[in-house]
Formats: structure tokens, C-alpha cells, sequence
């Protein structure tokens, strides 16, 4: 986007004004966050909407929809406004969303015509409601899933045809041997007697939700026939399967970096055209250069909440011969340099040293630094944590125990107290702490809660359950810190190294260890034990686990904004189903909250009487709202018994119903689970092969260097890897009063966009030298998946 | 082992003849399948022994194992006089073996002696029987894997640190959160309340075995608890599930590729070491060579099956330029050129054309040929298969549909016959006419099957059961031969283009299609228009597939090899904790053949009267003989109600038997059920990238132009590319009367050895010039891993 911003910069004033405010008012954060708040709401009116969680009357959702109908047209004729009108129709995306827009108005007046007219009518545009979703400028990443998906479908179709051979054959199979022996399932059913549901039941086992249930009747009657179902587990469940998984992997990778490689392309593209705008020939013959007055210029344009010192920054790494003008190449890394997230840290003297600086600096002060600094401090706060483990998982009754957390209460407070004492808090609360803020904020609200919980206590005689609920489930959360300590000791013990050489060869001077503890240990303190400990421990671990504790931890974080696609992926597909759902299945299983009703035991439906449905009290898994509907397709993707549940709703309504669940589960479990395991997969290996070669963008190896040339002189004296442990120690200043003012650290989440994430990810594969001069059709052809399609007025 | 044979000709004759001899015999086949027989006679000992399926007294038992032991013994001895005594004893393997041998030994007098005394005594050393499979010498490829999985262990440690921790601190809160609620579960009992309960809880609920029964009390007590559930479900289930399988995956990749590097490495330095030997300097100054005679007389010695003619084309390979000798290079891959198999086909004329060319070069017998070898030919028995497979759907107790089955299987007689007559047959049953094989085995198993049952019938008027079922498998299994042709089909859809192509130039010169079709339908024969839509159908096929169908069906091919490493992978894992549970369960459960006895209500144990264990019928699910061990280690692998069956046992004995039970699941679900899911992955993307980029070894290339040379020239008039079809009709001869007398083609299962394709899957790694000269060390400490280890007399 700010390429486009960038080129567009370059126009002839004119035209550029009205476009540009028109583009920039497009882009504007409260349009954006405006039109997210119209598709939350549109979606969210089914929970208004019979059947309802919340009833509302007709016309008030009817009412509401169209204001967001009105919304989204709006946001389009301004989208058709910015962007050339061929571009505009040629884009799919904005035909599905006209198509959309047209289709639910066509359905909001024929349903409301029906029902001015009492008659049954059907709400059907409620399932496009995600797609609007899917379709908003917006809404790339997930359209790359869904493109992703689209793409792997062929191949997942060729597998499923197998499979399905393979399950059909198993199914006669199973019919010949089994169907005339007059076996019996556990409720006295006749067992394997018809085709179509030993196929159904056979395909249930694929997804081993009726395993050995399904097995155990022929099993009873012979040792022999457990060898028919093992073969078939091995061959359908556990083969086709993993074949399945293979190919949507394989799928996801190819296509995901096809389109990566595109999007790169296609941003070397434009930035190559702004070059042509802004170069300047210097000399006769030589190549032409873009200053750098008006390189500034750009990225102040493009990028007006940046530091001046962030800039400067980049423009050294840009122009690293300091030419004072920079090539081609160099121009269109900017891109990428403007997504890497690049930390600003400013050192301030501690507020108590501004303002009283004879105590602060006063030697009870300083000891009160140095121990809060000490790395015996996180210890024994990682110790009472644990403690603090024990109590809750204590019975709270107890007098002792319920009093005891607000000992621990005031210990966490007295840790955050003392660490502002010694940080600066600007640092201390500086973005990207993120256990500082997280502990502040558990600790705060725990402490909150506590006091209100005490409070209602004490004056009412009785305790609020939600209020006791917050505060039990804060506590817990406190203990989740212990995350940090188990990452940071797992790190340090691969960070020491230096340490424990030092304590080595001190032990091999010494020649003796005994001589050594004999001599030391009565005069040191008792904390350089405590020390000596944690090293030899650190060391054992380092012998222990070779590999880096931080490779998983990282792939769990960033696992975090995938999810959040993902989860787009999910409600999307979730939503469509549930409208289905509940248009199929509402009102015939009731839950009854009242367990003493007699229809509570059949769901109030007596064709459930006697049902495994019934029987399990799965009443609650129904369609008759949609967040029940949600839960519902959540234990469906789950998979275990959704064969009872589905049997559930066959019961109620009729055998063919099962299709709207085999289709949910190939759909969901076979599609969209198998990707998502994908993406986790491949983030593990990216960020481990990341970890393993230490491979680093040329971009990040020069911040890295200048940045490097800065943090060393400061920490020359520290014997741990500056680098390794700036993450935490850095924004906590730790040496305060030595560090210069200023310093630039490449933040730990160092993808500000997940596509840059995905350009590391297949950065192997693209050439950094293609700037797709030769405009090649292909590329042009494909271009107009970048969003927003913003290239040329 | 080829390469120390070679190594081991060029030393001077004396000590020669006798390792040779000794080498020779301890690698002979006979000795080979004789220890693999005496380790199957004492691994299925425990078939007899207490607690047995066919009970022997206990000195036959004691016997038979020590007639085994003897036998491990003498193949010890027999090794340890092949190969040097040192690296004999550095072995780890032998050390294994004889420390089994010895334990044994203690144990079988141990358990003599307190069994004559009537003392109670365990056989404890029955858990490491499977561990002589590990260490025999041939069990390199199961050692690999053991290997690889104990090279992932401290990784997948890591994770599951992680993992527990999540689990705990989520079990935490569901105590906190649901354990006061005063919530009953289905059958009555307190919910959430016992910490160590939820912790078990919630660990199964990450094999989703319990849900959704585990939320459903919660669930129904409020909607906002099942957020906490679904939590859950997203983090331990789904991500940490997933990054089990990435961390295994990563790990097995990595160990493999590294093992393979080695393995090659060696076998190289090997080759140069043979190199030296056999070296002559033809002209001074010039790179010493190896010249044809010597190198015909060590291939002679290796392989002494070899053809002349294969042989000869093995030469033309390594000595591409014709100069009559090889350099080091070329020999060096000599090695893997003879891991090559290359299929040796001799077009002999057809018998009936040897015995009466007269009739046979008939007209009639003409047509008949040509009948057999069209496509329609294929077609139509693919059509009579599949009325077969409904018929056989259909209830065979209906007269008429049981003698179809005489019609059906007499037309598939006919078919076989028919392509004897028109094939030759000895090239119809070349070993690698897979289905040629598999069909005719079956039609002539089912004839005779269903002839013994037809004459059952009717002289003793009731038909046996056991003949029945393998009739009604046969039938089944003859269904299967749909999937070549659909293979077939859908590869031709690919390579059948040229054909598409011509079809549509004759369109596009007509210029208009139903003109086209109305002067040549009524003129062309039936059968071309059938291969017209045939054409249109595959050319629609290749449109909407385009991905080849060839690459699934590859992969499920080669996954099979590697099934048989994980088959004996999985036995010995499942072998030692059947030991350990049969000793632990044995008899606690039983099983009664006779339901009307009251005791099979509760298995025989009124501790099990109510509990879910009995409900579901479970009772043959038990740990009271060897087989019904293994069935129930299966239905644990597949991991849903495995808290059913470990509560089971649990209620039987003590609430710590879980630990076998979580033991179990993590050793086999979370770790070897993951390997077998990563070699499933790797195998689909190595054929993946195989047909994709067409990537060949150097050498297979060289074969395949020189095959190339040969079958184009004989079958350039055809019009399906020779090298796509060659696979099918070769060896069936299609064009018989054309083809020269002699042809090679690489088998379509390249890999003759299961290293040969793990060296493809990693050769893009490895340097085809690293011959390890230099011999680092590290190589050197290896090298003893590849088996037998026999580099110096």
C-alpha cells in the first residue's frame, strides 16, 4: 500500500490532491475499524434473528441490516472512486460484494413480504453474510486461505476419490462377511446388514469416533475379523489421512509461495516506477540515483509518525557506502526496510533522579537497585510463584489460604513497586515488554477484584460468583509468568556460555574443587552460591537439551497472527454452516434447564427416547441459536461422538441429513484442519531453520551491525551476549545510568505484516535481483490481487 | 555390503578364501531366514506361555527358547569370526545381544527354579525378546528408526514440558472455576473436584477421546464455560498437537539425512579404497583407470545373476565415452548403478506362433489380437467389473445373482486366457506385472474356492462358512483392479495429448464440428466413436485434474516398503508393553463366550458392575493372552475410549495403572504414530518433487537415453509417449511382433533397497564429488553403523 502511496506522490499536483485525499481517506484507520464494526454487526444479527438468542422484533434486524447494506454500498462507490473503473470490474471481489448487497436485498424484501403475509419464509442470504468478509479490501489474508483452499481441492479431490474406492470395498467387504452372521451391536440392533450404513459407520471409523465400538460385535465372535478392521484403520485412517494432510501441506506451500512471489514482484515493480520519478543523473553515464532530500521526502510522506532518527537510520542502512545517494537496488529494499520493525529506545534518567537526585542516588537507594537487578530477584519471585501454586490449588475455604493471597497480593505488588523504583517507567511499559505490561495488569485487576469480592463479602454475608470467578482465573493466569522464567533460564543456560567458562577455568586454577568451595563459599555471599548453582544447572541443562527452548516458544508466538486468519477462516465456514444448520435443525432438540421435566430426558423430542443422543444428555448440541450452533460445530470439528450427534439430528429430521455432516467434516476437518496443522508446521520449520543457519535478511544483518556498533561499547563489560538478552533487559535498563541516549533494537516479533512473514518464509526461493522490469503479462495479468488495486489514474 | 565383498576380493589369496567363504556364508539367505525364523519361534512363544491362547507345560516353552538362545548364540559367534575383534566389541548391538542372551539365561533358571518350588515368579526378560530383532544385523532399518526416534526425544521432551504445563495450569482453573458448581456428571458424580481427576480429564480431552461428553456438564450449567473448553481444545489439541508432529518431523528429516549422508560417504570411501586396488596407469601423467576386464570380473564376483546384457548396459553407462576403461568417478558409482533395477526384456516370439505360425498368423487370430490389445477391450471388462460389484451388493441367496457369479467369473478366465493367447507368456508374468499377477491369482483362487463350496453344497447340502468368506473376499478383492484402470485413465487424460491435439487439428480443419460428426459417424466403426469421447471425456479430465494421479498412487506404492520398517517398529513396542500389561492385567477381566452367564455382564469382576467398561461390551478387550494384548494395544493406538479401557483396567487394579496407559499413548500416538505421519509427508513430497521437476539421478538419466534409443525407434508410429505407457504395455508386449529382442527398463519401483531411496529423497544434499578422502575422523567414528561392519581383514 504505501508503494502505491509513494508512486502516487509523484503525479502532477492536480489530479494527486483529490486522488490523494480521496485514497487516503479510503485508507483512513476509522473507516477501516467503521466498516469491520458494520460486518460485526451484520453478522452479529443472528443472534437477534428467530431463532434467536435474544429475540428482537423483525423490523428492528431488518432495520439494522439495511443500514449495514447501506454501509457497505457506500464503501464501495468510494473504493470505485479511488481505483480506475476497468480495474474496478474486472475485480471479482467487488463483483461478489455488488452480487451480495443486490441478493440480501432481494431476500430481506421477499422475506418480509412473506412475513407481512404470515407466511413460512426462508432468511437463505443470512449464509453470504461472511462472504462480505471474504470480498472487503480488507480481507486479503483471508481470501489467500480461501485461494489456497480453492487450489488444493482438485488434489484433495483425486485422494478422496481413492479413499472413498477404498472405504466402498471395505464396506462390501465387511456387508459379505459380516451381514449374514446375525451378530448383534451392544443395543440389540442387527450389525452390518445394510450396505449404506456400514459405509456410513466405516467412514465414522476413519475418523476413529466409533472405535472399537463399531469392531466389537464381529470381534466377540472371532479373533479374525479384528484383523479386517486393523487393516482398514492402517490403510484409511492412518495412510489416507496422512496423504490427505501431504497434499493440502504440499498445496498450501506451492501456492502460498507463488502468490508471496507475486506480491513481491509486484511491489518491485512500482517501487522501480517511483525510482524512475524521483532519480536524478549525477554524472554523465553513471546510474541514476535518488537523493536523499527528497528520499526523505518520501518516507516522511509515506511514513509521517517515523522517528528522525528511525529515518537516519534507515538511510544509512540504505546508503551504506554514504554516497549521500542511493542505486536502484537500495530504493526498492525500502519497502521491506519500512516493514521491519525497528524499536527506538531513548534513555531518560529515572523520574526520582530528576526529582530528588541526593536519595535516589543515595547507597540504600543504589542497594535497593542492585538487588532488584540481581538475577537472584526473578528467582525468588519465580519461587514464590510457585508457592503460590500450591495455595491455589489449596482449598480456599480455609481461613489461612484465603488469606494468604493477599500476602501474595502485596508481594507482586511490592515487585512491580520496586521495578519502577529502578526502571525508567516509560521503559518499563514500553510496547513491547510484554510481561511487564502482562503482569501489571493481572496483578492490578486481581488486586481490584479481591478488594470488590471482600467488600460484597463483608457487607452482603455472601460472595458473587463471576466476581470470585475473575479472581480465580487472574490467579491462575499469574502463574502463566512462569513461562518467561522457564525460557529465560532454558536461554541463559545457551547464553552463559562465557559465564561458565569463566567459572571452569577459575575451578581448573584453583586445581581443586573441594579446595575451592572450602576456601570461597564461607566468604562469598550466600547469593554467589545461589549463583554457582544456577550455573552448573544451566550448564547440565545446556548438556541436556541441546536445542534451543526458543525455536518452539517462537513458533508458538507466531502461530498468535495466523490464528487470527485462521479464526476468520473458521467463522466464515462456521457461519454458513450454522444459518444451514439452523434453518435444517431449529427447534427439534430442546434443552430443558429444568432437569426434573420428564421431556428433559429425550430433549423433548421422543424420537430421542433411548438414544445414545438422549442418553449422553447431549441436549444442549443443538441449532436453536446460533452461538449453541457455534459450540455445536466446534465439537463436530472436534470430531469424537459426532456420529451421536449426527445421529441426533437423523433421528429428528431424516437419514439424509447426514450429508449436511459428512460434508461439514470433509470440509472442515479434512480441508481447513489439515491447513491450519499445515501453517503450524511450516512456521516451525521457517523459524527453525531460522534458528539452525541463523540465515538474516541483508537488511536486518546491517541493522543488526550499525546496531551491534552501539549496544557493544555500552555492554562491553556485561559478560552476557548483549544481543541475546536485550530483548528483556534492554527495555528495563538495566545499566541505566551508562547507556547513550539513543539505541534501535529490531523488534523480537520482527514482522510488522504477515506478509513480510511469508516473504521470509520463501525467501530461499526468490531472486533479490528480479525487479520484474521486463513486464512480463503473466505478472501484469496477475497483479490485480494486490490490494487495494491502487496503480495507475 | 556388495562394496565389502568387492573390497574383499583384492586381498592377497590366503586369508581370502577363508573370510570370503565365512563372509559369504554368514550373509547366505538360508542363515539369514533361519535366524529370522528362530527370533519369530521366540517372539511367538509367548503364544504359549502363561497367560496363553494354546497353553504348552512349561518345559516345552523353556526348551524351545533355549534351542532360540543357542541358535542367537551360534549367529554371534559366527559374526564375531567375520568380522575384527575389536570393532566386534565396540559394537553396541553385540554388547545388546549378549547382555539379552545372558539375561535370559538368568531368567529362564530363575523362573525354572521358583516354579519347581510352586513360588510365584514374573518372566521378565520376555521384554527384551523384541530387542533381538533391533539388534541382529539385519535389522539396520529398524535400528535407524529407533535411532531417529531417540535422536527426537529431547526436543519432543521440550514440547511436552510445555504441554503439561498448559495442561496443568488449564486443570487449575477448570478446578477453580467448576470444582464448587456442585455439577454432576451423566452418571451422578461430582464434577471437576479431585485436581489430579481434571488433570487425567483434560489430558484426554487433548486425544479428543472425551468429548464432548467432559464439557457437557459445564456446558449446560452455563454457554460462557464452554469458551474455556474450546480454549483448550485450540492450544493443546490443535497447536501443540501439531507441533509434535513438526518437531518429529523436523527431527526425523534431519537424523535421516545425516544417517544417509554417512552411510554414502562410506560406501564411497569404500569404492575409492576398491578403486586403488584395482587401478592401472594406462598412459604416465594420466588419471589412473580401471579397465573393462577387471571390471566385468568384479561385477561377475558381486552380482553373479547379472545378464550379459544387463551388465554390458551397466558399462555403457559408466564408460559414456567409449574409451574402454572408467575413472575413479565412474566406478565409484558403480555401487549405485547395480542398486538400479533394471528389468532385462527378451521379446521372444508367442509359443502358439512357435508351434503352428500358420493358425496363428491368421486372419481370425489377427482380429482376435487386435480385439484384445484396444482400449475398448479394457473398457468393457472395467464395465463388467463394475455390474459385478453390484451384483455381488446384491443378496447372493437369490439364485440367479449366485450363478452370475459363474458368468462373471468365466468371462474373467476368458479375459486371462485371451491375453495368454495373445501375449507372450512369460513376459504377462514377468515379475513386475503386478496386476497381471494379482488377477490371475485371484480369478483362479476364486474359481477353485467357489467350486469346492458349489460341491460342499451339494453333496452335504449346507455350505462351510470359512470357504464362503474367502469367496466373498476374492470377489471383493477383484474389484480392486478398478484402480489401475483408473490409473490408467487418468494418466492416459496426460499423455494422450499429442493424440487431443491431432483430434482437435482434424476438428478445427472441418471447421465445423457437427458436419464433422455427421460425415463420419455414420462411416467410422462404433468403436472410434466410443474412443472419441473417450478423448473429449480425458481431455476434460485433464482440464479440471491437472495434477497428476499418478503421484498419489506413487506415493501410497512406496509407503509400503516403509510399512514393514514401522510394522516391526510398532511389534516391538507393542510386544514389550504386551509383556508388561499381560503381566500386570492378566485374568482381571474376562471374557465369556456365553452371554448368558451373569458374570459377562461385569467381565467376571463385580468391580466392573456399572462402570462404562462393562456397559459398552468390552470385556474381550483384555490383557489374558498375547493376541487379545495386541488387539487392545491397536484400539489404544487409535486412541478413542482409551479412557474407557484404561479406566477399565484401572477400576480392576489401582488408579496408578493409568500410568501404563499415558505411557503407552505418548510412546506410540504422541511419537511413533508421528514418524510414521512424517515419512508419509516426506514420501509424498519427494515423488512430488520427483514428477514435478522431473529431477533424475545422473545415472538414471544416462539409462533412461540409452532406453530411450532403443524403444523409439520402436515405437515411434505410436502415438502415446513410449516412456509414460512402457510401464504397462511392455510387458505385455503390445506391439509384440515389432519390438527388437532385447530392451531395458527401469522397474517402476526404482528402489531396490529401502537406503537407495532415502539417498534419492536427500540426494539434492549431498555432494555427488564428496568421495571422503580426506578421512575426518567424525566419518571414521560412524562408519561402524553400517552393517556388517566388515571394512578390514
Amino acid at each position: 500500500m504505501r508503494n502505491q502511496e509513494k508512486e502516487e506522490q509523484l503525479q502532477p499536483e492536480g489530479i494527486l490532491t483529490r486522488v490523494k485525499r480521496l485514497y487516503l481517506l479510503y485508507n483512513h484507520w476509522v473507516l477501516q475499524v467503521l466498516l469491520f464494526f458494520f460486518i460485526l454487526v451484520d453478522l452479529s444479527l443472528a443472534i437477534f434473528e428467530e431463532p434467536a438468542v435474544v429475540p428482537l422484533p423483525l423490523w428492528v434486524t431488518m432495520l439494522v441490516e439495511l443500514l449495514c447494506l447501506l454501509a457497505f454500498t457506500v464503501r464501495l462507490v468510494h473504493y470505485a472512486k479511488v481505483i480506475p473503473r476497468d480495474k474496478f470490474w474486472k475485480d471479482p471481489k467487488n463483483i461478489c460484494i455488488i452480487a451480495i448487497l443486490m441478493l440480501t436485498l432481494v431476500d430481506i424484501i421477499i422475506y418480509g413480504a412473506l412475513k407481512a403475509a404470515s407466511c413460512y419464509g426462508v432468511r437463505w442470504s443470512r449464509v453470504l453474510r461472511p462472504l462480505l468478509l471474504v470480498n472487503v479490501t480488507e480481507g486479503r489474508q483471508l481470501r489467500r486461505a480461501f485461494r489456497s483452499i480453492r487450489n488444493a481441492l482438485p488434489q484433495i479431490f483425486y485422494v478422496f476419490l481413492l479413499f472413498m474406492f477404498s472405504v466402498l470395498i471395505f464396506s462390501l467387504m465387511a456387508l459379505k462377511l459380516l451381514g449374514k452372521r446375525g451378530l448383534k451391536t451392544t443395543d440389540g440392533a442387527p450389525y452390518f446388514t445394510n450396505y449404506m450404513e456400514i459405509v456410513f459407520d466405516l467412514y465414522v471409523l476413519v475418523t476413529t469416533a466409533n472405535s472399537p465400538d463399531v469392531m466389537m460385535p464381529a470381534y466377540n465372535a472371532s479373533y479374525f475379523y479384528a484383523i479386517f478392521f486393523i487393516l482398514y484403520i492402517l490403510i484409511n485412517t492412518y495412510i489416507f489421512m496422512s496423504v490427505f494432510l501431504a497434499v493440502v501441506y504440499n498445496n498450501y506451500k506451492k501456492y502460498l509461495k507463488e502468490e508471496v512471489r507475486q506480491l513481491v514482484r509486484t511491489k518491485r515493480h512500482k517501487m522501480v516506477r517511483a525510482f524512475a520519478v524521483l532519480q536524478e543523473q549525477r554524472q554523465e553515464g553513471a546510474e541514476p540515483v535518488v537523493s536523499q532530500a527528497n528520499w526523505n521526502q518520501v518516507v516522511r510522506l509515506v511514513h509521517p509518525d517515523i522517528s528522525n532518527a528511525h529515518r537516519e537510520l534507515l538511510w544509512s542502512v540504505s546508503d551504506h557506502k554514504n554516497q549521500g545517494c542511493i542505486g536502484r537496488v537500495a530504493f526498492v529494499q525500502l519497502a521491506d526496510l519500512l516493514n521491519i520493525e525497528v524499536i527506538t529506545l531513548k534513555s531518560r534518567p529515572h523520574p526520582f533522579h530528576s526529582l530528588c537526585p541526593a536519595l535516589y542516588l543515595s547507597a540504600p537507594s543504589h542497594l535497593i537497585c542492585w538487588l532488584v537487578q540481581h538475577r537472584a530477584f526473578v528467582i525468588v519471585y519465580d519461587l514464590i510463584i510457585l508457592v503460590n501454586a500450591v495455595f491455589i490449588g489449596l482449598d480456599e475455604e480455609n481461613p489461612m489460604i484465603a488469606n494468604s493471597e493477599w500476602g501474595f497480593l502485596s508481594l507482586y505488588l511490592l515487585e512491580i513497586l520496586l521495578k519502577l523504583y529502578v526502571f525508567e517507567p516509560r521503559a518499563f511499559f514500553s510496547r513491547h515488554n510484554f510481561w511487564n505490561w502482562f503482569d501489571t495488569i493481572i496483578v492490578v485487576s486481581a488486586l481490584i477484584a479481591t478488594i470488590i469480592n471482600s467488600a460484597i463479602k463483608s457487607s452482603g454475608g455472601y460472595s458473587s460468583r463471576q466476581i470470585l470467578d475473575i479472581v480465580f482465573i487472574l490467579r491462575v493466569l499469574r502463574l502463566i509468568r512462569v513461562v518467561d522464567s522457564i525460557k529465560r533460564f532454558v536461554e541463559m543456560s545457551i547464553v552463559s556460555k562465557s559465564e561458565c567458562v569463566t567459572c571452569y577455568l577459575f575451578l581448573l586454577k584453583k586445581q581443586d574443587i573441594f579446595f575451592w568451595i572450602r576456601t570461597h563459599l564461607c566468604r562469598v555471599p550466600f547469593i554467589h552460591v545461589f549463583e554457582f548453582i544456577f550455573l552448573i544447572s544451566s550448564l547440565t541443562m545446556k548438556t541436556v537439551f541441546p536445542v534451543r527452548f526458543r525455536t518452539i516458544i517462537n513458533t508458538l508466538i507466531r502461530i498468535g497472527p495466523a490464528i487470527l486468519t485462521f479464526g476468520q477462516l473458521i467463522i466464515v465456514v462456521y457461519y454458513i454452516f450454522a444459518m444451514v444448520g439452523m434453518e435444517l435443525f431449529k427447534g427439534k432438540v430442546k434443552y430443558y434447564e429444568d432437569t426434573s421435566d420428564p421431556a428433559s430426558e429425550y430433549c423433548g423430542n421422543p424420537l430421542l427416547k433411548g438414544t445414545p443422543f438422549a442418553h449422553l444428555n447431549y441436549c444442549k448440541n443443538n441449532f436453536n441459536s446460533v452461538v449453541s450452533s457455534f459450540i455445536l460445530l466446534v465439537e463436530l470439528t472436534v470430531v469424537n461422538q459426532w456420529h451421536v450427534l449426527s445421529s441426533g439430528f437423523t433421528t429428528v429430521t431424516h437419514v439424509s441429513a447426514r450429508i449436511f455432516f459428512i460434508f461439514f467434516h470433509i470440509m472442515v476437518v479434512i480441508v481447513i484442519i489439515n491447513i491450519f496443522v499445515a501453517f503450524v508446521l511450516e512456521a516451525f520449520f521457517v523459524e527453525y531453520s531460522v534458528e539452525k543457519s541463523d540465515l538474516q535478511t541483508s537488511l536486518e544483518k546491517k541493522i543488526k551491525e550499525l546496531e551491534l556498533a552501539v549496544a557493544e561499547e555500552r555492554l562491553e563489560d556485561n559478560l552476557v551476549n548483549a544481543m541475546e538478552t536485550c530483548d528483556n533487559d534492554l527495555g528495563t535498563g538495566q545499566s541505566a545510568n551508562t547507556k547513550p541516549t539513543l539505541m534501535f533494537k529490531i523488534a523480537s516479533r520482527r514482522y510488522r505484516t504477515v506478509d513480510a512473514l511469508l516473504q521470509r518464509m520463501f525467501e530461499a526461493d526468490l531472486d533479490p535481483e528480479d525487479f520484474a522490469e521486463t513486464d512480463d503479462p503473466e505478472a501484469q495479468n496477475n497483479r490485480n490481487f494486490a490490494n487495494p488495486t491502487f496503480s495507475s489514474v
